[in-house]
């Protein structure tokens, strides 16, 4: 069955991204922490074409996180800020639907092509939906348009990647996104960085 | 060694309380959901002259939590909301620091003694510190006051137990805390909630 998926790495006190966000640290001040656990992994050097990396469960829950992704989401602001670094070839390799106040037209680069829709985040994920067929839908960001997938009930799958630092500040993943219910799904216990898979109960 | 201990369930969203606490309900909207998990265990009810019981990891979880407390600090504001509901016989049994701006003189009840202190928070781990001897020091909260230990580097460990709900506002525990890290030592997997176990780098 095709799910609408959340999968983030967050630090322990709840942020996507450090603070002061912008061109050049699109991250924000210590957000790249967050990521550093992926980079030495057989899935995530695969899918950005490099050879070797680490085998084992964490390489797996990111090879799973990439795999059976049919169409991805995200916020303009996100697309604005990265646009540039992602280059002539941005890691989605699926059809992107940017949710905007500000039209555009769609832009096609190497195996991924960006959407722009104006008509509200529910019109995006349905429209991306369409475009996934029988595969799933991955929300990417930023945590505005997270925030507002979770409070409007289209989210089926939420998995964060708890990363033991603390940002102090920045963009909070899970910030007034209403009272809701989760079962956990599945906890991948690594040294570091603890994966934590939920279904959201609507 | 005697060690600062944090010890808290939290909601996924980060909320120890829920929103609009007040007396007749001390940890807001929805925060009973956050402790239901240990209601039925062994160790939860023995603490509270309860038989029976589940036992298994989580007990024990929750039994370390109540060992080797030799001294609990917590805010003015957390002791004003549940003085009254603890009635004669508080939970702690243990000589209670309160960190406080309003003098009052030391408040003995059964097996638990009160002591406010003035001079801040770190005086007051401090002297929590002395009377716990070589036992530990449990900052049992609020939020405010676990955030001032936590910014001034009083912490050792860190304990949340992860509920999987949603609270959507109420007093969040990790909130402007600073940048920091933290070594993951332990986690537990239970089917419901995820016990993770952080050490304070410093």
């Amino acid at each position: 069955v095709s799910k609408v998926r959340i999968d983030m790495s967050i630090s322990l006190d709840g942020f996507i991204a450090g603070p002061n966000d912008r061109p050049g640290q699109e991250l924000g001040e210590g957000g790249m922490q967050l990521h550093e656990w992926g980079l030495g992994l057989k899935s995530w050097r695969e899918r950005h074409g490099l050879e070797g990396g680490e085998t084992g469960p964490e390489s797996d829950v990111l090879e799973e996180a990439f795999a059976n992704v049919g169409a991805v989401v995200m916020g303009r602001r996100m697309f604005d800020l990265a646009e540039g670094p992602w280059g002539d070839e941005p890691p989605f390799y699926n059809p992107v639907f940017v949710v905007t106040h500000r039209p555009r037209e769609t832009l096609a680069k190497k195996r991924t092509t960006f959407t722009f829709v104006t008509d509200g985040v529910e019109s995006t994920v349905e429209q991306a939906r369409a475009a996934a067929g029988d595969k799933d839908v991955s929300i990417s960001g930023g945590a505005q348009i997270s925030q507002q997938c979770l409070r409007a009930g289209l989210v089926d799958e939420l998995q964060l990647h708890v990363v033991p630092v603390l940002l102090g500040g920045g963009k909070r993943l899970l910030d007034d996104v209403g009272r809701g219910e989760l079962e956990l799904d599945r906890v991948v216990d690594s040294a570091r960085v603890t994966h934590l898979r939920y279904r959201v109960v609507k």
